[in-house]
């Protein structure tokens, strides 16, 4: 019998060659896969509902990641989705397969964590399964929330003159994790050092325990602004930007000087890793921002929001995306996401 | 740091430990932990939602288990969970964590089945997750469905003198397990031996590619009977019954001369296994049948229904749960439910 590597497909190609027969019985069923969240019709308002597997080893390393963290961030990580749909989420479900490593005050660790961030993005937490597993902590996460009809926001919608907008600041997350791993690295060599994280606080924190953006949420509702097309930026801007244009069938301008880059995610870059802050930013994931377009005449209403970031522009689609560089020469840009599955040694 | 194992508290006192601090901020949350789904309010209707996770080693065995069952398989148990609360499954949302040991052609065997279970119970594919594990596959399904307000059925709703139902017959996946391992060990002692299943084939397909009682829901809604209460059996009718004798705050008589066990069930618990097929019936897990009890009116509406057997009723909470022995004489019933978590060695 024929064996095709999953590494060969990549994430997204698996998802289509598994999902490509699927059928859809219910008129009711707005959205499938293909979004950050689906989209069921209630008759007043939209659900959406999002899920995700968080893998020991693949997702969290609990060497430096405090079960606490580990715990807030599984439930951010969906309302991320959730808020990615310009939804307000409303109720999580949460679902543990723990090895015999982990006790039951290991396990009231993470649920602190849990009932933290259901505390501070109001969700409730109804439900879940908790089960053994032969080896390692998988975490799986539901999220559902409620979307108003007129103001649900796909991927697929964006149009070209559309102006581009980030929350907060890119690449934060990724120059934690690079802190963490060298610290690990150095633990490892040496268990009597201790880790080096003073100056770098904000990076590591946006690793370990990011937030979903529901407040901006929130504030467009009222600005009176709805997004034209939203994406959570969970694999870095350059995947999530390609994600909208490809989805909505259009191109992209981004502008280098544009890009929100916090001052201590550009000197750990340069000074700890001698890497390009723009590579952090484009490149980098887990910032869990949310990446969205809004119409020209929108513009005024967000332009002096400290969180809102504009980047660039929707185009035709013939003109690809590019980035701009401060030099005025365009560089086009191509995904280089997470790759979890990695081809066989 | 104190630490206590997981095994002394046994997958319900875990849920218990982890949940009790949970709080609920949405008053359209009816129903959190503790039911086979959660419930909230979407105005006209409610909206149910449950979620499973199915680990390799814990609750399936790949050496027996063919990829296209055990896709349908777990679709089937999650769309079980949504029948329980006498609602209709509407969607499903499946996330795979896999090791690079599984191809892509062993993906989408699993998608087959998981494809067929959807067109069988006309449920939507609509989202999920796809990730690698460093060992093993683990599957998290999650089940969404809508429930008319005035029918939804609550474990905890059930009243004295309540006739106990049960659909189908119980046992037989536990016989048909007991049959697959067994031929498990004598092919790894002699991988030339062919596997004996003939004369097996119904427990065996019962373990390996059960339903979920879909039907059943449609047919008491066209007969107008809404149970009072109701769950689905997972874990042994002992276990079912004690979750909604506690629930419900009831005691409960059980006929053993009305168990429903099919006769090769039977006959494999006698001849092939010298057990008891009682035992099987009340302590043998993943029968997927509907546990649920109705009001005595409602007995003549239902007694001819060849797909459930009346087998006792709900009493006072001070007689416990007893089981009626054919010489008349009563055994107390205590649940023996499965047990994931083993006492570490």
């Amino acid at each position: 019998m024929k064996r095709t590597e999953i590494s060969t497909l990549g994430e997204f190609g698996l998802i289509k060659v598994l999902t490509e027969k699927t059928k859809h019985f219910h008129p009711q069923t707005i959205r499938g896969v293909g979004d950050d969240a689906s989209v069921w019709d209630m008759g007043e308002k939209y659900l959406v509902c999002s899920t995700d597997l968080l893998v020991e080893g693949i997702h969290f390393d609990l060497t430096y990641m405090p079960l606490k963290h580990l715990g807030y961030k599984t439930i951010a990580v969906n309302i991320s989705d959730i808020a990615a749909m310009n939804a307000r989420p409303t109720q999580v479900l949460v679902s543990l397969a723990v090895s015999n490593r982990f006790s039951v005050e290991a396990l009231q660790e993470i649920y602190e964590g849990i009932h933290t961030a259901c505390q501070n993005y109001k969700v409730d937490l109804v439900g879940g399964d908790t089960t053994a597993s032969r080896s390692g902590l998988f975490i799986s996460v539901v999220a559902l929330g409620e979307a108003e009809k007129e103001k649900i926001t796909y991927r697929s919608t964006a149009r070209k003159g559309d102006i581009i907008c980030v929350t907060g600041d890119l690449g934060a997350a990724y120059m934690g994790l690079q802190i963490l791993e060298r610290e690990k690295q150095v633990f490892l060599a040496n268990p009597q050092m201790q880790p080096q994280l003073e100056g770098r606080d904000y990076v590591v924190r946006r690793q370990l325990r990011p937030e979903a953006r529901t407040d901006i949420i929130y504030e467009l509702a009222d600005l009176g602004v709805t997004p034209t097309a939203m994406i959570d930026i969970s694999d870095g801007l350059a995947s999530e930007v390609l994600h909208l244009c490809k989805q909505s069938g259009l191109g992209a301008m981004i502008y280098e000087d544009k890009l929100p880059i916090a001052q201590e995610t550009y000197d750990t870059a340069i000074n700890d890793f001698n890497i390009s802050p723009i590579t952090a930013a484009l490149n980098g994931g887990e910032d869990y921002e949310l990446l969205f377009s809004i119409r020209q005449e929108d513009y005024e209403k967000i332009k002096l929001h400290p969180e809102i970031s504009t980047i660039g522009y929707f185009t035709e689609p013939e003109k690809d995306i590019h980035l701009v560089l401060r030099s005025g020469s365009l560089v086009k840009i191509q995904a280089q996401g997470w790759q979890h599955f990695q081809e066989k040694k």
